[in-house]
């Protein structure tokens, strides 16, 4: 990566905190003019001269005008989150203050940073590998316990030294191919050939493991999309309620994306459930769903993860259910029954025996409410949220498994077809260059730029 | 000030950067157990050994689990912003990731801070005066040029320095009103009652200087209210935009409180025009000025600081304008005459020679736009703003200096009638009383709890 292309020579700055008034706000300034251009407005000692990881206290100023009173916090490079000499002004909370003291700063020869890219230098600089860049940007964004830890297993390397294992795996493999080719001409039997059958299987093995976790990383990382769905007077409100009043979600939005929808959330064992359409539900107006051939629920429907399909077991025929669970199957919705105003003294369920997979709650009374949230978990998704192991929650990552997958694939098939050996390297070349993507070891610039301009300015 | 009625042994943690995701969020803990608890849960150093004034970087951890990486700011007491030691976690700005930590702050005995705690506590360890306290959340809510300036003067003590100047001279009197005590029995001429008279003179003067400055303070921490009515067609929205499109201030809303009008905010100067019920102006509609006696019109007038008067110098009499003009003297309600589509080389302000103050511009041409701003500033603000001398901009400190000043006169009029020196030393100790209540020498808890109850949480 050349560092002329990259700008990389330039000093950067942006308010690293939310904007808006607080009691503070930080400025972050980083690259190697950050030190100079900080000392030439902090009068009131040489920042120059001062050691790494220290604090320093004074005023801000340009000429005689004082900008603010500040902490300043000092990192010399390599020791710094950037891997260049950084600063971190602590000024006070007011936006106006803080874009004087940017501001000054930009007018010495100090650009504003791009999003991102105080992260994109450290991986520039090595301190971090994509996978784990990526990772910081999920934790910022991580409102959940799964996620909070998902993201920082990634950022700490969990899925890096995944990875980096495969990586090992592969090239001995290669290893074994090349010592193969080595003693392709003298048609000795080939004593490695089930040890290499051995490694591609395990390799797969492993990559289909972290394939198959994006499923339940996508939950984590985007939750479940709900619709509540029933006739009038099935309950729909209450349970609504019954849900929210112990699981509501505090969800902060973040900031470029807007809501079209209002949206209720549930936070159901560290997974966002995300309640579909609950505007319709409050007013008890368009969520009727009197003939399900309706176009608007099926929109709604098909929209989400799961439908919940709530009934009231003492006015609904088991034929009307099963005219319903037939419109599920035929659109592939997937969905889940649930009766309810079923008073848990009486065994409402037995009516419905076609149904073993329905749940009978009272939402009213808050019976059943627990079996029907691990149910919604249970049917959502597969795994463990609270696992130690890595889980793919990054779509881009997951890509390049699945083209890692059909590399790895194409490596199998050439070891059963016998293959000369130099097109299974071509292969495992391949193979080691979709695992390069993830991590960054093989990456071209627009695609650096692109991924870290969905950063935060300031990060 | 008790410690024990403070609760002053608590130690306090609160988020102290704007709430919502950014970059970076910072925690702030103060307080004797800050180091401890802060320490429990960073495995990597043992921050109790650290020096004052150090970064440290590492893993936040409760047992086993990871909270985040975070970067820790040691301030050990009495050299921090609350004089206790006081920790600065930097974390990663997830609210899910920083609502955590502070959980697991919160759940070793520390509890979180009321707003303006941490600021309040600098008061109650002599960091600052009240005076300077109040400055700070003035400085964080600053969003002009002249608002930076008076509250960063204030808080470094400027308006401070300046009582206690008030202060020093008001003990002197006090002692020459001792002296002539001592010799009131002796019945000699006394060499120091002009000196006296001389004394009482200058601190009126400057108590009534700094009484004048807030007419100005309150403009520049509030802005000015402004109308602008006219017919229809006079111009007004040509005008509006003409004046936004040069001047359109960017104002962010402080937490909590919240604008029922939809205003446009102009920044002249440093100084914010607040323009009422700009959104009349925009639909054509409501703003229009038929009568002038229209109620509606006239609440709006009265809401303002001045009313900008818009006419156009075609289409006017000046028997029109003569009738207006009666009517905002008759209300009281100050006002700016703007002759609008006045051809610059046309003497067209020649026919309405009965309106020395009027202004005459063209909106739609830019001229005598800039002459029209700065009759604004002149009509609503006396004395300059880009002073260094103390402008009080806190309506607290005016109360109290007009309580002063009315001490003052009744020590005026007590060395006038020659009132027994025991009485005037009476009405003295009584000017110090009300020069205490601004700097917190004197003052209550109630009164404490309530001024700093305006700040915001974490400062």
């Amino acid at each position: 990566m050349s560092q002329q292309l990259m700008g990389w020579d330039d000093t950067i700055v942006a308010l690293a905190t939310p904007p808006g008034i607080g009691a503070i706000g930080v400025i972050r300034v980083s690259g190697k003019k950050a030190i100079e251009v900080v000392n030439a407005l902090f009068p009131s000692k040489d920042l120059q001269q001062q050691p790494s990881h220290t604090l320093h206290v004074g005023l801000l100023k340009t000429g005689a005008t004082v900008l603010d009173e500040v902490v300043i916090s000092l990192f010399k490079n390599p020791r710094s989150y950037t891997g260049e000499d950084v600063i971190e002004i602590s000024s006070h909370g007011s936006p106006f203050v803080q874009e004087k003291i940017i501001q000054a700063i930009v007018t010495r020869g100090v650009r504003l940073a791009k999003p991102g890219e105080f992260t994109q230098r450290a991986f520039l600089n090595g301190k971090l590998d994509l996978a784990q860049a990526e990772a910081v940007a999920d934790l910022i964004a991580s409102n959940t316990e799964a996620s909070r830890k998902a993201a920082l297993h990634n950022m700490r390397g969990g899925f890096s030294s995944d990875l980096s294992e495969l990586r090992e795996q592969l090239i001995r493999f290669s290893a074994m191919i090349e010592l193969e080719l080595d003693f392709s001409q003298e048609d000795v039997e080939f004593a490695d050939r089930s040890q290499l059958n051995d490694l591609i299987g395990n390799l797969t093995i492993a990559v289909q493991k972290l394939l198959h976790s994006f499923q339940l990383g996508n939950v984590i990382r985007n939750g479940v999309q709900v619709a509540i769905i029933g006739k009038p007077n099935a309950g729909k409100s209450t349970l609504l309620n019954t849900l929210l009043n112990e699981n509501r979600a505090i969800v902060s939005d973040i900031a470029g994306t807007t809501r079209d929808t209002v949206e209720e959330v549930l936070n159901i064992d560290g997974i966002l459930f995300r309640l579909i359409d609950t505007a319709g539900i409050r007013e008890h107006t368009h969520d009727v769903i009197e003939s399900i051939g309706v176009e608007k629920s099926l929109e709604k429907m098909r929209a989400a993860d799961i439908v919940l399909y709530l009934f009231d077991v003492n006015n609904t025929t088991v034929a009307e259910l099963e005219a319903i669970v037939q419109q599920f199957k035929q659109e592939a919705i997937p969905y889940l029954l649930v009766g309810n105003k079923a008073d848990v003294n009486v065994q409402a369920s037995s009516a419905f025996t076609a149904f073993p997979d329905a749940i009978y709650i009272s939402a009213k009374e808050n019976h059943g409410v627990e079996a029907l949230k691990k149910s919604l978990i249970a049917r959502t998704i597969s795994g463990d949220i609270h696992t130690e192991a890595t889980i793919v929650t990054n779509a881009r990552h997951y890509e390049a498994l699945q083209k890692l997958a059909t590399a790895l694939n194409d490596v199998q098939q050439g070891l059963d077809t016998h293959v000369p050996g130099d097109l299974l390297a071509l292969d495992i070349r391949q193979c080691l260059h979709y695992l390069g993507t993830i991590t960054g070891q093989i990456t071209n610039e627009d695609q650096l730029d692109f991924i870290f301009s969905k950063f935060c300015i300031g990060k």
